[in-house]
This record gives structure tokens, sequence and C-alpha cells, in this order.
């Protein structure tokens, strides 16, 4: 259910490589214990440990990390090879972190997980706000998508990745239209959204979006 | 008076590189306009022009393209060639975008955006929220400032950078109370805010601070 940490499995995954994924006990508040902050001060998940002596933690810094250890293999995530490609990619890291996120988490989060998790109800007036919010963002989007296949070139990177784990629950809520609404925009997500990469994570979503409405009845 | 604007000139000049600072007329809506929306398609500044086929926007973007390509001169800010160092600095990096950010800019938008650029009185209750968060996150700050000299680490980086605009604003308000109170932070921000390249940048804000209250009487 940690969007976040489905970002770093997506970049493992498209990385091919192994990993322990090490299950923090949220519900019981193990994030807030002094072993897990420890690994990340801020008490949130996901962290990563490399090692004996790296931890690393903020979803969008270990997937970097991840990228530019694991350059060479796998799928070129950051293209550090041509500056003018790699320039692009962090625009685009930068779009996804300051415009596209702020509005689709509060869409997200008053779609999914005020209702799963806290059992109350969506602010519909939030909702309206950032709808327009993403769609203005979404606009630019739909123009840059119908002159390169990607977000930064004709390409996939590090930047269509990070879209993954947000847009995947905005798909199953009424706001999906914005995605569904903007042709090239749409073609983008099918085509990102069915990698291997994130099939195999997506996976995991679903059993737990199907357990959690289970364990709601 | 643009505090994503002054992010890139305290790089730059870190850098020591010339450049020419091309005014955009935001009074006018400038930023609006098909010339400028054709550099960001957000309509927001800065955007970077580097030759001839490189246009750049989103402010952390381009302070790393510049550190990236500059890497050899100047302040090295993104300790490339430790992969250790590295992945810290961008750890930090994300800490500052989505911790320290958010809650900071919502605090110097009430104190001095909306009173100096919209005439209006600041929301108390937005700035006591956020005042909390920022605290939060600072007492995090305090812990590690205790254990190292900057953020990521015994070295002033990119991280220590990004958090210059935004602060040195904060300071001006009574909310400057927030760094003051935390010993370890407030001789880190002494530190960073008097390093030359920042100064010189400073300069400039000071004037416009100046300038903005006299043509407000
Ligand atoms: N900016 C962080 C956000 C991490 C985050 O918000 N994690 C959530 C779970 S998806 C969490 O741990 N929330 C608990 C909390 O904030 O106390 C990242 O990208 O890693
Ligand atoms: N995330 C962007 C934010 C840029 C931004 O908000 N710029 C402001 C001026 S400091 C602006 O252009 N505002 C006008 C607008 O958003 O329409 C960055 O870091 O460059």
């Amino acid at each position: 259910m940690s969007t976040c940490t489905v970002r770093v499995l997506a970049c493992l995954y498209e990385k091919g490589l192994d990993f322990q994924l090490v299950p923090v006990n949220m519900a019981v508040g193990e994030h807030k214990n002094p072993a897990y902050l420890a690994k990340n001060p801020f008490g949130q998940i996901p962290a990563l440990e490399d090692g004996d002596d790296l931890t690393l933690f903020e979803s969008r810094a270990i997937t970097r990390y991840i990228a530019t250890k694991y350059k060479e293999q796998g799928t070129d995530l950051l293209r550090m090879d041509d500056s003018k490609e790699s320039a692009l990619v962090n625009v685009w890291l930068e779009v996804e972190a300051h415009q596209f996120g702020p509005a689709i988490y509060a869409i997200v989060y008053q779609r999914m997980v005020i209702p799963v998790f806290f059992g109350g109800v969506p602010d519909e007036e939030i909702i309206e706000t950032n709808s327009e919010k993403l769609g203005k963002v979404l606009d630019v989007y739909e123009e840059k998508l119908s002159n390169t296949n990607y977000l930064a070139g004709d390409f996939f990177s590090l930047a269509d990745l990070h879209h993954l784990p947000y847009t995947y629950y905005l798909m199953k809520t009424p706001e999906a239209k914005l995605i569904e609404s903007r042709s090239h925009v749409k073609a983008w997500w099918d085509d990102i959204s069915s990698r291997p990469a994130f099939l195999k994570v997506a996976e995991g979503m679903k059993a737990e979006i199907a357990s959690e409405k289970l364990s709601e009845n």
C-alpha cells in the first residue's frame, strides 16, 4: 500500500536486481520506533540498506542511487552518458515532484486513503481544486507527449517511472478521466504501466487492495 | 524576489560562472506569454538557456545541471566521485524538497508574499500549523547537524544550498525563532548564509525588498 515503496520496487525490477523487502508494521507504529528512526529520522517508509554502511531514505533519492550504481544494468533510467538527455530527465523528475505530485497526492489521499484507512468520506472540494490543478499539469504533458513518446524524450526514464504509483491508484477513481480524456497521456500511461517491471509490482498492489477491502467487510 | 531564481543564482556564483540574467516581467504576465511558455510550459520562472539548443526549467533541475556540467570548477556540490557521499547529498536534496520545503514555503508565503504583494493579512492558523511541521523537521536537522557540519556530511553541498532562499526570508519573520532556538541549526545557517556566493545574491534580495517596501508607500 505504500506508494513510495512501489516507486523503489519498480526501479529495482527495471534493473533486475535481487533485494529483500522487509515489512514495517505501521499499524503498530513500528516506523516511529528508535530502531527504524535510526534508518530514517523522519520515521517514514521506505528506507534502503545497501551493504553494511549505507542507509538511505526518501524514495526519489533511493531510485536515483539505484539507477546510478547499476547504470550499466537493465534499463538506463538517467541517461548520464548524454548530458542533454540527462538534464531533461532531471527536469521531468522535478516536474513530477513539484507540479504533478502535490495535486495527484491530494486526490488519491481523499479517494483511497481516507475511506480505506480511516473509514471517512472524501472532501469533494479538495478533489475538485486538485483535479483542476492536475488537469492543467496534464495539459502540458499532453502537448509534450504529442512530440515525444516519453516525458524527457523518446526513451523511458526515471521521470516516467516516478509517475507510476500514484497514477495507478488514480486510475481506480472517477478522476481516471483526467488521464483518459487526453489521448497522448492515455497512450503514455498504457505504455509505462504495462512494462514487465511494473506489472510485477502491480500484482502486489492488487493483492493489497483486495485484502484491505476484505478486512473492511 | 523569486526564491527559485535565487537558488539558481547561488549555484552559479558557487561555480564562479558568467551568465546573463534576463528579467521576466511577471507583473504584466510575461511568464504566460507564448515566447516564455516555449521555454517553460508551466509558465514559471526561472528557466535556463545554455547554448543554442538546451532550455531547462525547474530550479532544482537547473542547479543539478550546473553542478554536473561544471563539476570540476568551484565548489563540488554533488560529490559524484564518492558514491556514498553523492547518495547522501541526494537524500538531503529530497528532504529539502519534500519535508522542509512545503512547510517553510507556507510560512514565507503568509508572512511575506501576502502582505507585500497582495496587501493582505497573513493567516495565523496556517502559520501555526506549518511552524509546528517545520519545527519537527528542524528537530531532525538539529540532531543531524550535531554530528556533521552540513546536512549530507562534513562538506557543503547542493542540499545545503537549496535551503538558502526560503530560510533567508524566514529569518526576517517572527518564525526566525524556529532556527534561532536550535543551536546547531543556527550555526549551520550562519555558516551557509555567509558564504561569499550567497552574500552576492543576498545583496540583490535586500535591494528588492527595500524597493518593494518603497513602492508600497
Ligand atoms: N517523501 C517521502 C515520503 C514517504 C512517505 O510519506 N511514506 C509514508 C508511507 S507511503 C509514511 O511512512 N508515512 C508515515 C508518516 O509520515 O508518519 C518519500 O518519498 O520516501
Ligand atoms: N518548482 C518550480 C517553482 C517555480 C515558481 O514557483 N516560480 C514562481 C516565481 S518564484 C513563478 O513563476 N510563479 C508564477 C506562476 O506559478 O504562475 C521551480 O523550482 O523552479
